[in-house]
This record gives C-alpha cells, sequence and structure tokens, in this order.
C-alpha cells in the first residue's frame, strides 16, 4: 500500500531534480525558494526561475495540503467526506524566445483520509500530464514531443498513451475561441487501481512521468534557443501568451481548485505569462508561420 | 411603457455621441466598426479605438443580441423562460499614460419577451454602471469621480449612489487577492419599477449614466494627460493591467454572460488590455506611491 508520506518524499525528490536540471539548461538564473503554510493545513515549496538566459519565467512548484473541503468543490468533485489531502508538482515555463515552447506538467494526488479504514472503499486518485505551447508549431518538434510522451506511456500501459493523449486535447482547449492551448500531451485524471492496473503501477508510471519533463524539455529548449528572431515574432509570442492565461484563468481545474482551496494565489498564479498581448482582432497573413500555427490547433492530430 | 426598439434606438444614439467625444480627446485615433451578427440571433456594432495620442485600446460596443437561453445560464439567472433579448452598451478604455485610469461604463437592459403579455408579470430588468481602475490612485480624481457620480444619481433618486456605490465596491472585486480592481464607481443589476420608482425613471437614469462617461473621462484625462512618467511608472501600470484581467476573466459577469451565449469573442474580449505583465510576488517599496495604490484597493472608501 502506497503511503501519503512516500508519494510526498518522492515527488519532493523530482522536484529538486527538474530545478537541477532546468538550472543547467538556462546556464545563468538559479530558482528561488518561497516555503509557504496554507492556513487550513500544509503548504508548499514554490521554487521560481526568472530573467535567465532562456527561462524568462518559471516555478515548479511542490505542495502538499490538507483540511476541510468547501462545499462549492464538494459539488464538484461529487464526493461526500469534508477532509482532503492533495500533493503534487506543477510546472509552467515561459521561455524568453519565440521559437522555444511554453511547457506545463502536472503530477499530482489526491486522498479523502477519512474515507479509509476497515470496510471502506478509500477515496484515492493520480492525475497528471504534460503539454506544450509552442508559440509557432514546428512539426519535427511535435512529433518529438509526442513519440516520447509515447515512450514514456508505453513502458506501463499500451492503453495510456491513446487514452490520455485524447483527454489532453480535450482538456487543453479554448473553448470560446474553438482553439486548443497547443499542441497537447497526455493529460490523465482520477486514475485509479482496478484488476488490470495496480495503485504501483500508476504511482511509478507518475514518477516516470515527472522524470520525463526536464530531459524532453531540455531537448526542445535546446532545438531552438540559438534561432534568431525578430520583433514581429515576439510580438506573436506575447500574443500567444494571451491565449494561455484565457486558459489558466478561464478553464484550468488547478488554478480553480487553488483560487477555491484558499491558495498562496502567488504560487498558484505564477503559471501567467511575464508580458502578455491582447490585440484587437489580429489576422495572421495568408501563408505566414502564424497562420499555419492557428490551424494546427485544434483536436485529433495524430504526431506520432 | 418603454420599448425594446425605444431602448436600442437610444443607446445606439449614446454609442455615436461617446465615440465623438472620445475622438476629439484623443486627438489622433479614429474608432474602426465591425458590424456583427450573432448566430443565435441579433448582432452588435463593436467600435475600437488603437494607439491613439492617450487612447492605447478601447471600445465602445453596443449589441442587442436574443434567442434562447443556454441551460446552465437559465440556472444562474434563476429564470425559467427560454428566450432573451438584451441590449446594451459596454465600454472599456486602456490608456496608454500610467496616470491616466483604466475605465470602464455599462448600460443595459435585459428581457425575456415570452413573459410579457395579458396578465403575465414580465420579466425584465436594467443594469449598469461607472468603474474606475487607476494604475496610481490620485485621491483628488477619485473624490471627483464619485462626486460627479453621485450628482448623476442624485437627480433620480437620492438612494441610488449609495446603495450603488457599496455595490460597485463588492462586485469589483478580485476575491483571491483580496483587493478591489480599482476605486469603484457605481454598479446595479436586475433594476426593476416598483411604487416609487418608474420604468421610465430607470430608462432615464441609465440614459443619464451613459452620458455622463464621456465629460467625466475627459476631464480625468486631461488632469494626467501631460504628466512625464518613467519606465517603472510603466512597468507598474503593466502590472495593473494583468489584475484586470484576472477580474475580468475570473469573476465579470458580462464576459462570462457573453462566453456562454456564443457571443462575438473578440467584441467581448476587447476589455484586455493591450500589454499587461505577471511578476512574480511584487512587493511595492515602502511609503511608494504604489503601495499607497494598493493600500486604497479595498472597499468601504467614502470619496464624496
Amino acid at each position: 500500500m502506497i503511503t501519503k508520506d512516500q508519494i510526498v518524499t518522492d515527488y519532493k525528490l523530482i522536484q529538486d531534480e527538474i530545478c537541477a536540471s532546468l538550472e543547467l539548461l538556462d546556464g545563468k538564473a538559479k530558482f528561488e525558494e518561497e516555503l509557504w503554510e496554507r492556513d487550513g493545513g500544509g503548504g508548499g515549496r514554490t521554487r521560481v526561475i526568472q530573467n535567465g538566459n532562456i527561462l524568462e519565467k518559471g516555478g515548479v512548484n511542490f505542495s502538499a495540503v490538507h483540511g476541510q473541503l468547501p462545499d462549492p468543490l464538494k459539488k464538484v468533485l461529487k464526493i461526500e467526506q469534508d477532509d482532503f489531502f492533495a500533493t503534487g508538482i506543477s510546472i509552467v515555463i515561459h521561455p524568453n524566445h519565440p521559437m522555444v515552447p511554453i511547457i506545463h506538467m502536472n503530477i499530482r494526488y489526491f486522498e479523502m483520509p477519512s474515507s479509509f479504514g476497515d470496510g471502506k472503499k478509500p477515496v484515492r486518485w493520480f492525475g497528471g500530464g504534460i503539454d506544450l505551447t509552442p508559440h509557432y508549431i514546428l512539426e519535427e518538434d511535435a512529433r518529438y514531443f509526442h513519440a516520447s510522451l509515447k515512450s514514456v506511456c508505453d513502458k506501463f500501459n499500451p492503453d495510456f498513451y491513446p487514452r490520455f493523449k485524447l483527454w489532453a486535447d480535450d482538456y487543453f482547449f479554448i473553448k470560446h475561441r474553438s482553439e486548443t492551448r497547443g499542441i497537447g500531451g497526455v493529460f490523465y485524471d482520477r486514475l485509479t487501481a482496478n484488476d488490470d492496473l495496480s495503485w504501483e503501477t500508476i504511482f511509478e508510471f507518475s514518477k516516470a512521468l515527472g522524470r520525463s519533463f526536464a530531459p524532453v524539455y531540455t531537448e526542445l529548449v535546446n532545438r531552438n534557443r540559438d534561432k534568431p528572431f525578430n520583433e514581429e515574432q515576439q510580438l506573436w509570442q506575447f500574443q500567444r501568451r494571451s491565449r494561455y492565461a484565457e486558459f489558466n484563468l478561464v478553464y484550468d481545474a488547478g488554478t480553480k481548485f487553488g483560487l477555491e482551496t484558499n491558495g498562496r494565489i502567488e504560487s498558484i498564479l505564477m503559471s501567467l505569462p511575464p508580458t502578455a498581448k491582447w490585440v484587437y482582432n489580429y489576422q495572421p497573413l495568408p501563408g505566414s508561420e502564424e497562420e499555419k500555427t492557428l490551424s494546427l490547433l485544434k483536436k485529433g492530430i495524430n504526431w506520432v
């Protein structure tokens, strides 16, 4: 039986590993750590990197919180217990280069401690995912990204990649613009053990996914960081970031959960971009790279 | 009995008047108009002004839409009829100058046409408001702004200003940051006639509020437009704008209504700022103007 403590210990370790890799990747900026405690119980280690050679603003946050769920959230989650424990790592990186993609990774575990005990069916699940938001979609990079995720998934279960890839397409969707946030990736929620899937496998998969983040992003950054870019491309980058902000503020479940459970606001909203621009009624030039990117922001593209 | 047609005609006229005044105020930029139709019924006149001498991005939008309400909205509005008609003017102006405030004005009318008829109690109401979001709160300007609104309100009903000022404090509140969006103003919703208040008075008040927008904002712009400012103050302006974006995307009822009724997305989101910045964990210097502004972003300040 996997315990909360074990998950917390391993997730913290993964946070350390990722921060070390990202500092190495950047070559200049260092993470600053903020330890915080939550009024209702628990706390976290927020680590933020800023103004690097390539990482303009990024957060690698660990938290482990517990307490009483507010009533509206109980309704959303369709559960009756009052108490919860949630732990996870959440990452968003905004690079300063329009050809280098924004990336997001999250692994998390949730349980209701009062559901554990003799004869009870414990309420617990894992969730997570990695997805990529290129300002400019480069098809070769998109294929590399998805192939990497598929290979992580396939080590654990052949159903994971196809199922979680579809889930990411549906989840990272900006409904009011009818466009996906980026090229997706994998996303899963409320994953629980069953006859064909053990808690150990789910937990190991969660950690493997977390550990795939640094090498995959390092490759994507290094492929693109030395490319030249101009002011118009930077403007486009800022516009794409505004869509990222729209998604996170309007739809993202993690952000909503954080805002509604009285989380640490600067940690929750570290995902928001350093500079974003909203340009009224922007229309890309026909045949441009911007137009091509927009045409690829849709569900159901098979990248592998 | 005031009809939809009458309201539409007068609101359109007010839109015209305001656009003319703002062009005069700016002295350079001109509004561009986009006529649009809504799939479910109705449409609007979106007018956007950009890159002016002082008006960096602003919209003065008129719309008159009708159709069937989606089920989730019926629940929110606590009504049973299916059909709706909604018309209004909605304005947001983002100036390019940190000492010139952001302003928002809205007047609107809503009815359920099927609730009209023999013996039925018609479902209809007016709503609206004006509120100010200074990047730097200047107390003299705040007093001028509130005194102007009070004087408009007092012409119609002595209860309006105190009631609607409180309402604005509560409405324009960024819950997750425990700060108000700006210095408030007046806000009212679902205003209906009763023994002491006729539909005519409500309608005339709505128009008077709309017509107060241009002179009040002209005064506030002209008081501040020639003041010098530096890069740090501009950065602060961009940070304040990010809070504005947070409010509109997370809380604003008009934005939600637009997104959920499949409105024209560029018209709904024209309220979002041209450039916004999210700086992690920003702390103003003790004794600075920025700190003073933050200290005044709270409910319940009596400015008159």
